[in-house]
């Protein structure tokens, strides 16, 4: 065996994540390694938290990152929140609520499912009828910004319907945070988890999460322990609670740590709102060119996520082959379709720092340079001037 | 809120892990991200895992870096393997066979603990009477090496005994690997899990783990699911798996595999039995100094593990305060007394980059110049021509 250190080439990411990081971020996770107890550490973390509830905007104590992916970020709201026997409203629109149906099965809860077609918002009226059928349910879970279509959800009137009929709501908000309105506190969401590498543009690897009082309340007040020794909140507060002792609880991966701390003070100082609004300038300017050259939006307009752009795939063509050209060639990745749209769509992320107007053109002159060449039904030679336009 | 660019201070980290971290690694951990399904990067996974073969002396296919920390993987070795009702012997000596205990009470099984007194090993004879008062017993699970103690038991012989009653091990390997001698398939281990911080010397956040294929049989023919969506091996697999689709499982934390591939390199440059031997010669010049000043080991040579010292603390000493005045004065970090040791031990430790003769020097004479100050009864002048004379 000679396997020598690893040089991975140098790649623009418009996929559905991870994004692009920028060079300060990186550059932020090199420094040296320092304990998890160090003291200067431990100042860190707590500007991580500050950060974070900016980020979410939210006063809630416990907003914390997990010290891994997205995917345990949503286990740690289920784990903590859902005890066996209890009753979960899951809105599934695609691949992530069948991931949640998964999550509350295996705390021994029992998910009531309400299916909406793929690149469909969840629908407030079915989640309302679900409600009235069982008013035992204890929890209504979905997922804001669907990474799987594209698609947004209304989080603020789907809280709304599931306080009205007393239940929790555990929202999955990996793509949205740092790129489209989400107001943690105003639109009453008890629990959220997202991921660091969307539009936050950090390293992948950590979930910011974040417990309102309403969930502090029913977690301290469980019948059962949390199946889950690693996730468990009431261990982990004691490492990132307000007032821990920051007792050992696991060693931290205090590098990540660095360039989530360094992602986030360049998100405030771009400034929250700021981001919303180039995440949709940018997806102004992409659709411009994307429809120019006559693709379409599998998600209608009014539901549409500016940082997830799922784009139809002319008739006859290689999806898989266009991706593989545009990564080879162009050193361009961009996102195949997912569960029931593989095959179907182009998932074309405009997160984070990959969300600049560089990108745009680069996506859409390679796009149609490629499939020119493979003699795709498109037109032609007016895709940059729409998108230049847009960004004007 | 105006929080800016952290930057950490430069310490010697010489706790219980994290420890140094070779400038290789953090080098290596900036590379430019790319995406967790690029071709280039399912290549570099598949030389980690090759590597971790190595580091582990196994043949297992299933030998794969989880993306969290050692909690998760121990987590991961316990939620896979025990289902409810199932009886484990928990070998504790020490703080984390006790979160083994942890484990199998929130996968529902019945712990069987065997208890032995902090800084010694697990003794085999108590392990094989549990055995034989426990024919029902189907896992054996203990710690290796034991970080609060610096505690090492025989593997070798605790897996024999475990085997001649039918049952499975689970093994903690969180501070031996890389460090001290380790033979996954010579031992018979069925199930090991460990960390990247301690000998590796690589950034914290991700667990090696491996599972031969008699686990793996048994893992296959569970009655219930695991309850751990994130940590299901069976859903890893897909994605990390010898012949697997890469199916999108979890995002992978990225650049923090480019630094566990960067150690593991490094590793397999000096060569695994070099590592070993190094982490031997370092603690005998280390002890020669700590003995020579008067303070003394916790457990006995026979056990003694060379990357962790525990090393009494002299009467009347504040520990706390003297660790305060290394990391304040000196950036040197050591470790507390964890658990029923707190307070009665410092945990110094010499894993991977950090067990260098630079740092035993440093070490020894900067706790001697803190000691003399605070007027603790020691002998003064002694320990560094001792540590040199060892270290020839």
């Amino acid at each position: 065996m000679s396997i020598t250190s690893f040089n991975p080439p140098v790649r623009t990411l418009m996929g559905p994540g991870p994004s692009d990081v920028h060079p300060r971020i990186t550059s932020a996770m090199a420094r040296p390694t320092i304990g998890h107890l160090d003291p200067m550490f431990v100042g860190m973390m707590d500007e991580v938290k500050q950060m974070l509830q900016y980020a979410f905007k939210t006063e809630n104590k416990l907003t914390i990152p997990v010290s891994a992916p997205g995917s345990a970020g949503m286990e740690t709201c289920f784990v903590n929140l859902v005890e066996p026997g209890d009753k979960v409203i899951v809105c599934q629109n695609g691949v992530f609520g069948g991931r949640m149906k998964e999550n509350v099965e295996r705390c021994g809860g029992v998910p009531v499912m309400v299916e909406d077609d793929w690149g469909k918002p969840v629908d407030p009226a079915r989640l309302e009828e679900a409600l009235k059928a069982n008013p035992d349910a204890k929890v209504v879970a979905f997922v804001h910004a669907e990474t799987s279509t594209g698609a947004q959800s209304d989080a603020k009137t789907l809280c709304e319907l599931a306080h009205k009929h007393d239940c929790l709501t555990i929202v999955d908000a990996v793509t949205s945070l740092g790129g489209s309105e989400l107001r943690v506190d105003d639109w009453g969401i008890d629990a959220i988890y997202s991921g660091t590498q969307k539009c936050l543009s950090c390293t992948p690897g950590i979930s910011p999460v974040s417990f309102n009082d309403r969930a502090i309340e029913v977690i301290k007040n469980r019948k059962t322990k949390v199946q889950s020794w690693f996730l468990d909140t009431n261990l982990v507060m004691g490492y990132w609670g307000p007032n821990a002792k920051r007792a050992y609880h696991h060693t931290a991966p205090v590098n990540a740590m660095y360039a989530l701390h360094e992602s986030l003070v360049m998100l405030q100082e771009e400034g929250l709102e700021n981001s919303w609004q180039r995440h949709m300038d940018n997806h102004m300017a992409l659709r411009a060119g994307i429809e120019a050259m006559g693709l379409k939006f599998i998600v209608d307009e009014a539901h549409r996520l500016p940082q997830l752009n799922s784009v139809t795939i002319p008739d006859g063509v290689d999806e898989a082959a266009v991706r593989s050209r545009l990564l080879n060639e162009f050193n361009l990745e961009i996102g195949a379709g997912l569960g029931a749209l593989a095959g179907k769509v182009w998932r074309i992320g405009l997160m984070g720092h990959s969300s600049r107007a560089e990108n745009i053109l680069l996506c859409l002159s390679t796009l149609e340079a490629v499939l020119s060449e493979m003699g795709a039904d498109i037109n032609k030679g007016v895709a940059l001037a729409a998108a230049q336009s847009a960004l004007k």
